[in-house]
């Protein structure tokens, strides 16, 4: 199977309607409408095996995640996807691969009608590199240096889960379950995003946390010249995750583990979470401060941060 | 060096006044604002150490032609370029070679002002994807599909010798280090794309030389339903290809050989060539025809075509 056939095969298919794709796969480029009045966004990822992913993932789940990292980026930009392209390196074109990397691809794009409009695949090392494209009102971005001093720090969902799951290749309880999954297959929070960003009149901070919680709000902290002060009892750790670690390991976990693609974000103090009706709940979980770094409590008494916790942009590694 | 250091030492640089760039590299995305009444162009193409170019190969020719085989599909669509993404997957962050690389790509972009707005650097097999994000009036684009019978065929520059000059790792006469020159620093003929845009009133079809003449050529036949003959003693031949080659073999690499990186398109009969005042020289070099399939002719007898010529879309490999 050469190139030609393996994207006729796997990788067209008819975008959805209106999604502005004037001109799709199959020519030296693609040209897409972007919507009156919109500013245009733009994220890329690359996941290479046996760095991002083990080599022997459920190609089906090496799919679904390339796209799922990226959606999670124009979440945190407030932004819609639209467009997507893909470069693709194989070792060899393998059908049985390519056919549940697709369906993982595919799922995902098709429930957030995201149209697939240009790509290469080459021979080489197996390395995914999916670029998004959205758009948002002109406007209504949601920037990592929004937050002030006095904004609420706050966290989608239930994070630590996936850093659990990280680790369960054989889950055996419904817990470890339900860890996997969340570790397999992130939910991007494109609702959540759009919600803030239709708040826009507020200054709102936003950031996924691939990294894990406090080194992503550590970037929230430096680009906003702020620092931020955590209350652990606060975390919105999930049952199975204190079912499976226990809840000391368990806020650990929820600090410091990374890929859960949540959005950490701030609000000031005139924005009421609940107004945001988003698709996910959200949790109050601190406040930023005039000083920097971040800090733990528990029980309004400042601990240690967890090893690990974060590192300061511009340290060494 | 981590990731961070590495992007602000080597990939963080001032956009271009008047590129639009909202928001640049270090937030979970850019945001970029398209002028008014233009239509979007992505596209995107990976280089695979070992694949695309020798492992050992310079590293500013690795950044200059990482964004070049991009920018040539830009202006093959008669776009003007805006933007890029950069995904660069290395073994380790060599500061060297990033230095290296970072040159040979700021040179280009400084040329055609293309800004970089974002990208990941992951560590892995070296693999370099650049996604060039352009726009053009809408409506104004140039398609494989625009070509009819009857039209005339035209390539630009002198085809061939970027294929004579990729073995030429020493080159010796100045034939020599002209050749090795169009292979390592072959020119995206944007003002040539623009220029064919700028006449879309009229069907034209182009696409840019990257596997070869007859092989890109051929995609046009097959998106527009037609055949072509191209006359061989028309073959724009360069001197130098000529002296290094001799004539016969100068002309099979012109309508072989890859990495040209020049536009072949056709024209109808009402548009004259002489004027699209273009930064290159077009050469008529045959006509498209209403039967399928490339024939060659050397002065008006048909002859085969040399081996390696092309091959029609859906072929096994």
């Amino acid at each position: 199977m050469d190139e030609f056939q393996l994207i006729e095969r796997y990788f067209r298919r008819p975008a959805p309607g209106g999604a502005g794709v004037e001109v799709g796969i199959g020519d030296d480029g693609a040209i897409v409408r972007l919507p009156p009045g919109r500013e245009l966004v733009v994220v890329v990822d690359t996941l290479v095996a046996g760095v991002h992913f083990p080599a022997d993932m459920v190609p089906a789940e090496v799919g679904y995640r390339a796209l799922a990292v990226n959606l999670s980026d124009v979440a945190a930009m407030g932004a819609e996807p639209a467009w997507m392209t893909l470069a693709l390196t194989l070792p060899a074109p393998d059908a049985d691969w390519l056919e549940g990397f697709a369906a993982g691809l595919w799922d995902l794009a098709g429930r957030h009608g995201v149209a697939l409009v240009g790509g290469d695949t080459t021979r080489g090392p197996l390395t995914v590199s999916v670029q998004v494209l959205g758009h948002l009102p002109a406007g209504t971005r949601l920037l990592r240096g929004g937050a002030r001093p006095g904004d609420r720090v706050f966290v989608s969902g239930t994070p630590g889960d996936a850093a659990a799951g990280l680790g369960l290749r054989s889950p055996g309880s419904e817990a470890e379950r339900r860890l996997r999954a969340r570790f397999l297959r992130p939910e991007p929070r494109l609702g959540l995003g759009r919600a803030l960003a239709g708040r826009a009149s507020a200054a709102i901070a936003a950031i996924d946390v691939s990294d894990g919680l406090l080194a992503d709000l550590a970037h929230i902290c430096e680009a906003s010249g702020t620092g931020a002060v955590i209350d652990e009892e606060r975390l919105p750790l999930s049952a199975a995750l204190i079912e499976f670690a226990g809840r000391e390991r368990a806020a650990e976990l929820a600090l410091t583990g990374g890929d859960d693609y949540e959005l950490c974000f701030t609000l000031p103090p005139e924005v009421d979470a609940h107004d945001l009706s988003a698709d996910v709940e959200v949790a109050e979980i601190g406040v930023m401060t005039p000083e920097p770094g971040i800090r733990l409590r528990r029980h309004e008494r400042e601990v240690p941060l967890p090893a690990g916790g974060y590192r300061h942009f511009g340290d060494d590694p």
